[in-house]
């Protein structure tokens, strides 16, 4: 059982650009103010082990550690000389990992003096996630989720209402966020509005925002995925070539990254990372690396990341969860120095895999997780070809059976190629906030 | 790991009455034809331990042993004296017990020949768990689903087409059966109904029809569920005054309960054995010991069992996997002779307790297990009127996240109590086939 987090920018040679406050304006560290002190000591810490509070890894015990599985007959199917493996995070009650960072949160904003956390959710699994953890802890819980993939999973209310949430579609008429963008008539909403609501509708007493998985902790929680799979794969006396995970936030590819990036540190052989994002929200891909609000309210402190710009709405897709505008800053600044990959696909390609995938290995895949699924295949085949015989590691990262309207389209041939927006991407990079000229720290 | 299943009938001072051929005419022990010999010498046999097969071993090691677990939130929710302990069955890839038979099944249909399976599913948990098995062993399969319950649960169909299944509403136009049916108006159809089709549809070559969960063969390969239990409970230090589980066909049943008696015959602390129906298809509470047959087909041979006549059909309900007209003849008998007991309830109140389970233990029971949910926390409750503290164990046979239309129909407060159909049931029980006046075998 892991005992500790691990925190990769302990062993990082350089600091990440601070964050700054709204427009410029060079606020103190940027640390959202109603973040409790252990999380803020966390963002900032620089030792390379955190330890996991007792009551979390009590919660983590009923569910960790996760399997990891040599998927076999998708080996075979493929016939491939490669092998496969994966980690199967979709086993827990809410279905995804994201449940490994929302204990923690919770546990902090409890311990903080918080009687009410507010969120806002995509695809439905991050909301899951928080009103389980907040069931758990006694919390009240208040979730935003985005009005085109809520209505697309009703499902996914049920649920969250089921563990005691309020789930409110955004955008809604509650905040002055949500009715501003009605106004302007997008209905369907973003994460980045539903943000901006969630932010709005935490200003009541005792409640706190709850930001989700993009941020520097919440990575940092995630590292429990890769560590049981250094363990696990040692034990199987096998180690990946490359490991490969979805691309959203980034807490998912993080979470199975990072501890491989660190291993390699300090001189376990080195570990190719590869990120795999919708080629509808490509932010490593086609992005550009600068500074940005992380939601619409433009009142939260601007960080510097891969972005397409707060205003970049994506088509519509039906992995909810990788919609996001842009992506985590640790994530961002590993890219950018050509630590870590980025690869895109598109949604056709992927369930054409996540379908294989279902067949021979008996579990459907999430759209997000599909992803990585589709990009092992592709490193599989391509070694193949190359003569090679790496061995792949990826994240399952969560089940899709709420995403069987998804499945379904697909089966029935209806799903459609998109294609990269660059023209609304061009649109919404015009609109980034100014960038400051304060040189960057550590560069 | 379990080794052996374990044979109920070894320990039994009785025989079970014959199986019949249709209307009186005595054949030849009245066992299936297409039936592949290991399994008849499942259903014949009077030893205790049934070896399982190594490659049914290794297939359940992806998933088995399950988790058993006390219910500690919901006992403090309670605030009873009972300790409340579950088996969940819901953590395989189809979410529910029924692939414990189902891989067993198609193993020994795939050793006798069979290149294709032809089910029939009620709820779709059959069905899901055949179509996996029938990936699993390289088989075709063809499902007759109950046409109410798979318009009500529609995601059902896209998961078992993505196993490879051919997924066909009941009753369908495909075969005479169904034709019949249509054509006196039944088009939302039953089990039996689609039973019928299904075996009908069997007659092709390479093609077997594959029964289900209430066969004894069905019931001895669950015994898994109720073997783990015994070392679980034995590995907390704990042992559980009564066992509780929904019945259906029975497997479910059986499966936790049958180890129980077992070791109780064999000087083990006795265990009270606690079946659970929906009061809108209550087979042992209203129903009559009698032969019938087990579909509408009329052609398989009749079984002597609790029923409410093969030509019931049960209102409306949320369990479609407890709506089969009768149950187990093991069971039957059982219930017949005193050896267990049995009770029913309505689904609000079932629904009541499964949304409190899922808010206490995070996991949202099927309806079908809601049953015993529901059962578990009705004995807690009495337990503590009289002052006694027992120690109950259920099973909680699947998830309910293909259920969300029902807990949303409940959260919404529209599901109706329903009451006990009587006048059907009299009017189907008039419909029983002439009773055979040979005696019974062992009485």
């Amino acid at each position: 059982m892991i005992t500790h987090w691990y925190n990769i920018l302990a062993d990082l040679d350089f600091d990440l650009p601070p964050d700054i406050a709204s427009f410029g304006r060079t606020g103190g560290g940027g640390i959202d103010p109603q973040l409790p002190l252990a999380l803020m000591r966390q963002e900032m810490s620089r030792q390379p082990w955190l330890p996991i509070p007792d009551e979390v890894r009590e919660c983590y015990e009923a569910w960790r550690p996760t399997p990891l599985r040599r998927a076999r007959k998708l080996e075979k199917a493929l016939g491939t000389g490669a092998a496969i493996y994966y980690k199967y995070e979709g086993g827990n009650l809410t279905g995804s990992h994201k449940l490994n960072t929302a204990l923690a949160q919770a546990y902090y904003y409890r311990a903080a003096g918080a009687r009410k956390l507010v969120v806002a959710t995509g695809a439905g699994q991050w909301g899951t996630a928080v009103a389980a953890a907040c069931q758990t802890f006694g919390l009240g819980c208040q979730i935003f989720m985005v009005r085109s993939s809520l209505e697309g999973k009703p499902y996914r209310r049920t649920i969250m209402e089921l563990l005691g949430a309020t789930v409110t579609a955004s955008p809604s008429d509650e905040t002055k966020v949500g009715q501003r963008f009605r106004t302007e008539g997008d209905l369907g909403g973003t994460l980045s509005i539903a943000l901006g609501e969630a932010l709005e509708a935490a200003a009541e007493p005792g409640a706190r925002f709850c930001a989700g998985s993009g941020e520097t902790y919440s990575l940092l929680h995630q590292t429990v995925i890769g560590l049981e799979c250094i363990e696990q794969m040692k034990a199987a006396a096998a180690w990946p070539d490359v490991v490969i995970a979805g691309l959203g936030a980034g807490s998912n590819f993080a979470g199975l990254s990072f501890p491989f990036l660190g291993s390699t540190l300090v001189g376990d052989k080195p570990v190719r990372a590869l990120s795999v994002e919708p080629a509808a929200c490509p932010k490593l891909t086609e992005g550009v690396y600068a500074y940005d609000f992380t939601d619409s309210s433009e009142r939260t402190p601007m960080q510097k990341m891969y972005t397409l710009g707060y205003r970049f709405t994506p088509p519509a897709m039906h992995a909810g969860g990788l919609r996001y505008h842009g992506t985590a800053k640790i994530i961002s600044a590993l890219y950018d120095r050509g630590l870590i990959e980025a690869t895109a696909y598109q949604q056709r390609d992927i369930f054409a895999s996540a379908a294989l995938f279902t067949k021979c290995e008996g579990i459907v895949p999430a759209p997000e997780s599909a992803h990585a699924v589709h990009a092992a295949i592709v490193e599989a085949q391509r070694s193949d070809t190359d003569g090679q015989h790496p061995t792949i590691l990826f994240s399952l990262s969560g089940h899709g059976l709420f995403d069987m309207g998804a499945y379904r389209a697909f089966l029935d041939g209806e799903m459609q190629e998109e294609l990269v927006p660059r023209e609304a991407i061009r649109r919404s990079l015009a609109l980034l906030p100014p960038q400051p000229d304060t040189p960057e720290r550590g560069s």
